[in-house]
């Protein structure tokens, strides 16, 4: 018999619950914290992880695991699964979305609307005469640049190494040029995740690579800027607007004087997240599928590697 | 010789003014009220038409042109020409961009940012799960269906006449089947023409027939509903939000509660409005085509029967 942890989080329904419950017998589902669980479904906090003792296998809700893989967070042997794939259309629906929005001065015409102000914002620009850059070819990229494409703009991506070209990117860099991806384009899109490598990886020198209309969607992580460089891009016009989703500390501080940039969208990390009900059915039907998994011996999928960085 | 007057709102560049003064030697270009003028390029005060005892033709920049047709605008043989499809890309892409926004709850994030406000506004829709209702199906109803199909979502389409069903429609209906067509769709947008016939087309009971989760977006004309029946759709929640781009009379007052409300978006007529450069090239395009068939005794394109309401 092994005990499973269902993590309070997860707004599985009833119904969803009882699937769960029928792939075996031999699994007990608990939906409170408890240490004596031998597989955790769902993101539990990190420096909790050492009181379960029993734990075999912790199977997260999340893409990004940053907090998992640091050095002791985990005991030896522990299985790290996480949810790859599972986010991809929410997030990538979320930053077109969110792109549209911005070429399109929407937020400003709300701020507007605040104040009773009826302003005409200025000119605005054509969907098929935009240039995105895709900085993190994931799934999510992928996913992004598919509806992009369908749009008709032009897709550059950025990828850690190099690939064959997909047909749904027009132009694909490396990492190690990535400056020269970025100088051209009407938007940057970030969907990287919150390792060493990409701290700081946008610095002041970064975003001036940009053109001042440009405008940045940042979907990964809020370690890819410094919050100095991001208010020194913000206060001196560097690139037109951003839109952040991530921040170094979250939630941000309601003192934090970020909150009333103009050319600052802030959201409270909901790209992901399961706001998508196709998404908790799709980490729904992989907890299933790896419950099986665990219980045959078999290998389980979206296993991460624990790298010491 | 005709004097052309080119209405100070156009927003052409220099060389398109040059461009527009190649079109023929028999041309006379003025860029200021004249009323000797003999052919009108753009949109000039409706009341003013009067004045101009040689008009001949005016070739408005709007395609709705409510103010124009009505009885005693235009003396007797001015001819009346319009931009329609000039504006379709526009239009289509401001009513595309909003419809993402409000299905993301984009717009609700931006107010709570004001509050610096960390909240997580809930679930959210997913496209390819979207069905879409567009009443009016004009040219810029169908390059909205266009990009809706590309995003995966369904749409249905209503038109004034039957016409063969086009492939990006999924249903289409006429007009007398409105309250059905509206009846369980996510999204009703209206591109409806301001004329007598559409008046409070959307009355209280017509919202009651749409679901309590559904958004609308006007992007036709302002006398769809009273001012009235919006108030009371948005403070009883008939359904979820509503983003008007037009209203009976604008600009909006100031003092108008409407500005408030959370649950409507208030942009300034400018979904529109020549806010793309392309929009202003193929209305320069237009004018040229339609100057040279002037001079040549050939019909004009675009030209509106004016019918008496």
């Amino acid at each position: 018999m092994y005990k499973v942890q269902v993590a309070s989080h997860l707004k599985f329904t009833d119904e969803q619950k009882k699937e769960l419950e029928a792939v075996s017998d031999q699994l007990s589902f608990v939906y409170q914290k408890d240490t004596d669980a031998d597989i955790i479904l769902g993101n539990v906090k990190a420096d909790s992880l050492k009181e379960y003792k029993n734990l075999k296998w912790i199977q997260t809700a999340a893409v990004g695991i940053d907090n998992y893989i640091k050095k002791g967070v985990l005991n030896e042997g522990v299985i790290l699964t996480n949810a790859v794939n599972v986010h991809s259309s929410e997030v990538a629906e979320h930053t077109l979305a969110m792109i549209l929005n911005m070429v399109k001065k929407l937020y400003l015409y709300r701020d507007d609307q605040h104040k009773h102000l009826w302003s005409d914002e200025g000119m605005v620009k054509q969907y098929d005469e935009l240039k995105v850059c895709i900085v993190g070819l994931g799934d999510i990229g992928n996913t992004l640049a598919k509806m992009l494409k369908a749009l008709g703009m032009y897709v550059i991506g950025v990828k850690r190494t190099m690939i064959l070209k997909p047909n749904h990117i027009d132009e694909l860099y490396t990492s190690e040029e990535l400056d020269k991806a970025i100088s051209d384009v009407d938007v940057v899109v970030t969907v990287l995740p919150g390792n060493k490598e990409n701290e700081n990886l946008f610095s002041l020198e970064t975003f001036k690579k940009m053109r001042p209309d440009a405008i940045m969607i940042n979907v990964g992580r809020g370690n890819l800027y410094s919050e100095e460089t991001l208010k020194e891009v913000l206060d001196n016009k560097i690139i037109a607007a951003i839109s952040s989703d991530v921040y170094l500390k979250e939630p941000l501080d309601p003192s934090s004087d970020l909150w009333d940039k103009r050319n600052l969208i802030v959201t409270p990390h909901v790209a992901g997240g399961y706001h998508l009900y196709s998404a908790i059915e799709s980490f729904l039907d992989l907890c299933k599928d790896n419950l099986n998994r665990y219980l045959n011996g078999e290998k389980l999928k979206n296993i991460v590697t624990i790298r010491e960085e």
